[in-house]
């Protein structure tokens, strides 16, 4: 029964491309074309767990080694899931489920002070040495900016940087914010290169104290200062914030909360930049999957659930930039670094792992690449007057490069 | 009573800067610093209306000669009543009565296509010789581009112009459609400039013959085509679809139907520009003056009901532009030719009519110079891969204006 059922799911969401069973059957052809991808599964019970929660259940099967995907071919399974569900999750009763689901996980996105730790905790206190094996030598762990001329990993996201720190409109002494500070990249950078104050708050325990000893090493105690502590409990006012890859985790039920306090914290003529992962669509909500094993309590914000919240804030939106592509030009560097010491990995943890990293990376490329999921820079400000009158100011080089060429 | 109620209202409201009585009552110390302005009142039912309809009352005594400002300040008036209202519109009943008018004129906003016509007429439909007194000899009548560089009215409108055409990512032989085309200066240029087919659409007669005329005196009958009819109406399909000045007369109630029929007229891999005015924040809506007098049916959208609007039409925004300040140099430019003009104005109409022009530029100036109100420039598409990585295309002439500098 579940593997007819099976077939009816697969044939009421892929449309484009082929997906075969192991033993020849052609579960769906759609327009025939590419990709064309084979399932292998090998646990019985599959079947039924995939027609259930079939998001979940490919990314368990997959992590726990019951299902695997012909030659190998992860990226074009992804592609051609990514393709076939970027407006739709299928009809009828598949559609009823997917939405019963989806008000379930809305729910759970509730992060309070104690949760949100937690749920931090889970992804950020892996080992260092984890993240030393796929990101660059200055941890930056979000989506890095390929503007023109930049090559490596590490110029794009000294260039996500520079882009980022423009955008704050700094001046040399000014307190800024860095809320999810991370490894602390960011605010040394902020502190070295542009001359302001900064103060980063983490929840990550292990981020905190790495994040310090750079500080440390660097000899910028006077400069930057960084706490672990929940951004709500901050009682200081600052000229800037900025907050890089922290939204996805705040959840919509505290979006809100999230910009009122941005609103208390920042100075009446302040200006702020949230960085972060949104999706283009009311459809294809945060897999199930991703929200389980990787982000606990994350939640991808589509652009009206921002905007409502930012005017709700009184806080003015200034700018809106939409990064396509770049995430997952990022994530394909992420996971050839990974996949060049993936023993390295399997020997921090072990294959199962290494099998769930590899699918986290290579699903959330497709997402960016293949899919609706963006990266939204919003520029916000407490005075419309602070914030330059046209965007020449963030492209000075784009000229140059011409120049240069003619 | 009515005087006392004024009162109160007047101090619920004015927080900053003084508003006085002819007879010298000061009405209401704000924190006493400037802008000072002393309101003449000449009917002694004025305090009754002010109260039961501040707005309105304001513009139609002003527009009667009933009301008049000190000094003629009025200007200085604008920004008093501005500042004062950009968060709040006072508290208690005050407030109760302004929720109440505002669901009323929120409903006032359904424009189907017939009355649609009729609301266009109002405005539009005026003589050209008005428009020629004020505008630039394009008739460009939306907000201008004051990019580095641009000193006068007519430069900062063939930047908009161009700055659009660089947003829709043009190339020769492109189908174009114009929502709202005025009277033809877009699609002239776009056609002229870019070498594109332009298809535009008015309601307005007025609009369309001189369009036309337009086009038959620059030889373009081949590459450009006026049409008097609603976009609703529009059966065919376009590589890309602009939209200057338009948006504000469609109404919340329409804004879905709005991008819908976008989406429905956009190609697979088609790129739109949606240019209007909108509001920063939640409160200060649409004017009720406004509305009665110079825009009926208009309604100055929040990014959230843009936002909103756009993903349940499923239409992928690529980039938000904001222009503060761009549009309150347009207005003062317009303002400045008007007033030179005046007795020409009166000549075509008549004393009241000026009045009634002269508040509404100076009024719109201040919302978009004190207040919350901003230009949203929404770049939409159907393939995000069809819009650059960056936005450096954008803007070539930064770095070229910065080496000349250097």
């Amino acid at each position: 029964m579940w593997t007819r059922l099976l077939d009816d799911l697969v044939g009421a969401v892929v449309k484009t491309g082929t997906l075969t069973l192991p033993d020849g059957t052609v579960l769906r052809h759609g327009d025939g074309g590419a990709p064309q991808v084979g399932l292998i599964l090998k646990d019985p019970a599959l079947p039924g767990r995939l027609v259930r929660d079939p998001e979940l259940a490919l990314g368990e099967a997959y992590m726990d080694g019951t299902l695997e995907i012909a030659d190998d071919a992860l990226e074009d399974f992804f592609r051609l899931m990514t393709v076939n569900t970027n407006t739709s999750y299928g009809t009828g009763w598949f559609r009823l489920i997917d939405r019963a689901q989806r008000v379930l996980r809305f729910l759970d996105t509730h992060n309070p002070v104690g949760r949100a730790q937690r749920n931090v905790a889970h992804h950020y206190d892996l080992s260092g040495d984890l993240y030393d094996l796929f990101l660059d030598a200055d941890r930056q762990y979000s989506c890095a900016y390929w503007g023109p001329g930049v090559r490596t990993l590490e110029e794009a996201q000294a260039a996500k940087k520079h882009h980022i720190a423009t955008k704050l409109c700094l001046e040399p002494g000014m307190r800024v914010l860095d809320v999810g500070c991370g490894w602390g990249g960011l605010a040394l950078t902020l502190a070295q290169d542009y001359g302001v104050q900064v103060t980063g708050v983490t929840l990550s325990t292990e981020q905190h104290a790495t994040a310090r000893a750079r500080v440390r090493a660097a000899g910028l105690e006077d400069r930057v200062d960084i706490r672990l502590t929940d951004y709500r409990n901050v009682e200081d006012r600052f000229d800037r914030i900025v907050s890089v890859g922290m939204f996805e985790h705040v959840g919509p039920l505290h979006y809100r909360e999230y910009f009122t306090t941005l609103h208390r914290l920042l100075d009446a003529d302040g200006v702020a930049l949230v960085h972060t992962i949104g999706r283009l669509a009311r459809t294809r909500p945060t897999s199930p999957w991703i929200t389980r094993h990787i982000f606990p309590g994350g939640y991808i914000p589509a652009l009206s659930e921002i905007t409502g919240a930012v005017e709700r804030a009184d806080l003015l939106p200034a700018d809106l930039e939409v990064l396509h592509t770049h995430y997952a030009d990022t994530l394909r560097a992420w996971y050839d670094r990974f996949m060049a010491r993936a023993d390295k990995a399997e020997a921090l943890y072990d294959a199962r792992f290494v099998r769930m990293w590899r699918y986290y990376l290579l699903a959330s490329e497709a997402a960016f690449r293949h899919g609706r999921q963006v990266v939204f820079q919003v520029q916000l400000t407490r005075a419309m007057a602070r914030v330059p009158m046209t965007r020449d100011y963030l492209y000075p080089s784009a000229g140059r490069a011409r120049l240069a060429a003619e």
